[in-house]
């Protein structure tokens, strides 16, 4: 059976001879809620909590022209290694550096288990394709990060969603369900500041999920771009170090060097390598050789990096205390320990309410975007990592009127900063 | 019914419990024979005709390096664009640049209709995750490019080949099966000196085929990355602008500027749009944005890309003459009148001979590869971009002997410019 809306002859032209049916996939496919927010809270005026952009100031310009520079002198057999095709597992040097483990990333393990994916969002997708099919249950955190949801439910997968509590995804919930019969072939997971809920797995937990995955045969995904960015302590190990042949480790450099980069990388064990290499060779036979060069030289400039993430995590830590004393009155959020978002319960219906926070000029993502079965109509996630303090204290404050129902005439001057979200190329 | 090659009880160790099963999708996949093949041929010693590299000659260092420079001076609303997360159907400009056409690529239509992708071979994986789904039944050119069978056979596509002959498609032989009941989802070709057939579609073939397209309702994917590297006349105008409602046009910069900075982009009918972007954001969010930025530079400097893309077009030419020259004598192969491959018929199994090839110092791509129907034991498939006219000559030879039964001692000292295949990061 095809989702035949396009084909559908009541509708079409009289004229018009049928069009071949959309896919089985791609009726399955959701655009994302929050890329699609993203593009209207880009208008002039609104400040924006919606968003998981890093900070414009922590984004490393000089830093990544001095490397571009220089991946660009670097030679291999056919000319310049970066603009020449390169190998589909990534370049080696990057490889090696990540399973080595750097000052923003932890050790993984071994260089020849490790494939470099263009942004970590590929990381799942191959992850998906190549485990699951049409029915596949797969268990993910509730609330879940999109990004994973999209990816297993395009793919078909039976999505479950296991409780997430402020220890992150709960083990014990999830053991009674396998016990109870949940067989799934996946177990996905965040477990560094998670996206949305701000959580950390405590290493107890992480114990706990490594033993379930040997007992029960799941692999393991864990998903984890915001390892480096914790504010007191750094995260418990990888969970592949407690469960190696059951893990694959999804890192990215987009929380730590630059997004626009895409540049991210799995870890997996020995037996999916060859699957996901295979995957990968049809989606884009390989992630660009220079954004990989420019990312293996930063990762191993441990002079720039340390003062790099120290103040990265600062300013994060900053802004995050600034959002969460600003909304405390209001919304009730547990102050995170690390990451990019303050997870929290309000007294309104948070996707009633957008329209009138956005007319007042604040933006957010309403709970229900990411609930999986748990309702969660009163929660909401804010980023603190887009703005400073300043304007972190005014899109509460903005907040707090669109909850109280109270109409603000939006700004009339244009915020300078905030332009168009057109690039513009000079 | 799952794959379940590794998780066997019959092979896994006593100890270890079960794993999860490996998808339908991974189970069709295979690995791509020439990417396997390039890791062998990029050993010293051996001359490689396999790979479909660029020439490193024409890989323009110097103006990727000012045009990164430049990408990264350029400003959004939330930090320097080349840096910060985008927009999943790219960057406006280059979308622009795209559409409107340039030196090295034709006028497509309308900016809103491009997407940019992660080299075009995403564009392809976009195309089969929207429209194929098990058992749709997919038209492609026999002999077919590689990549575009991974991807629908990946996606279980049934792929029937149609015959192709000096000029590309016979649509001839399309129209008797369409008229024999075949009813393809999509018909793809590469319609500009096609890989591996080297044949460039008259404007009477893709006129036809527009015209089938119609009559049948199938999608026609041309995927056109050698559009500009024409010898004599640029190709007949694109298929999308004879049937655009239809057609959906690859294009891709890794032929004209580097291969290493993965940016190609599609130009889809208005009903297709969303189901690709919605796509492509599960895939990998956005092709990086520096890499986007750079090829925009590039694309619209056109005192820099007519000189390149003249001495382009002159050192393949001059190439593929010396190649075709030097195996006259035991190939039959027509000279083609653009891109990168002569494809020939000799007086061997290609298949079988090939260890001797790689023995006497020489590599090739067997026919065999490229088969889907038609059974082309003697065909192969040459490149003359990579190799200067010296070492085609002297390749040659050595593929001569071979044919021959000639064993040749491999040269004793290394070729001085062929090295490690290892990228070195200094």
């Amino acid at each position: 059976m095809h989702c035949t809306e396009t084909a559908d002859p009541e509708t079409a032209e009289p004229s018009s001879p049928p069009r071949p049916p959309l896919s089985l996939t791609s009726g399955r496919s959701s655009s994302s809620a929050i890329r699609d927010l993203l593009r209207i809270t880009r208008s002039p005026g609104i400040l924006s909590l919606a968003g998981g952009l890093p900070a414009p100031e922590c984004l490393p310009t000089d830093r990544v022209r001095s490397a571009a520079d220089r991946a660009l002198s670097i030679s291999g057999p056919c000319g310049p290694t970066a603009l020449q095709y390169g190998p589909t597992e990534g370049i080696d040097a990057l490889r090696e550096t990540v399973a080595v483990g750097t000052l923003a990333s932890p050790t993984l393990g071994r260089a020849n288990q490790v494939v470099i994916t263009t942004g970590s969002q590929q990381g799942l997708a191959l992850v998906a394709r190549v485990l699951v099919d049409p029915g596949t249950p797969v268990a993910v955190e509730d609330p879940v990060y999109l990004g994973a949801r999209q990816v297993f439910a395009g793919a078909g997968a039976e999505i479950v969603g296991i409780p997430v509590d402020a220890n992150g995804l709960d083990t014990d919930d999830l053991e009674l369900r396998l016990r109870q019969g949940l067989r799934p072939s996946i177990v996905t997971c965040v477990p560094n500041f998670s996206n949305p809920s701000g959580a950390c797995l405590p290493i107890a937990r992480r114990l706990h999920l490594a033993t379930l995955a040997q007992q029960y045969g799941f692999l393991i995904v864990e998903d984890d771009p915001y390892h480096a960015l914790y504010f007191d302590d750094p995260p418990p190990p990888p969970i592949a170090q407690l469960a190696p042949d059951r893990t694959v480790t999804l890192g990215s450099a987009s929380k730590v060097i630059a997004p626009g980069l895409r540049v991210g990388w799995l870890h997996a064990p020995e037996w999916l390598l060859q699957p996901i290499v295979r995957a990968k060779q049809t989606l884009d036979l390989h992630t660009p050789a220079l954004t990989q060069l420019i990312v293996t030289e930063i990762l191993n400039d441990a002079a720039f990096l340390e003062p790099h993430l120290e103040s990265t995590r600062d300013r994060y830590e900053r802004r995050a205390r600034a959002l969460h004393a600003a909304v405390s009155g209001f919304i009730d959020a547990a102050m995170p320990s690390g990451g990019m978002f303050l997870w929290g319960c309000a007294e309104v219906d948070t996707t009633a309410t957008l329209d009138q926070a956005i007319t007042g000029g604040v933006a957010y993502v309403p709970g229900d975007v990411f609930t999986v079965e748990d309702l969660t109509h009163r929660w909401l996630r804010l980023s603190f990592a887009t703005l400073n303090e300043e304007r972190l204290t005014e899109a509460a404050a903005r907040l707090e009127s669109a909850f109280a129902g109270i109409e603000r005439p939006r700004p009339q001057v244009p915020d300078p900063s905030v332009g168009s979200h057109r690039p513009r190329v000079q």
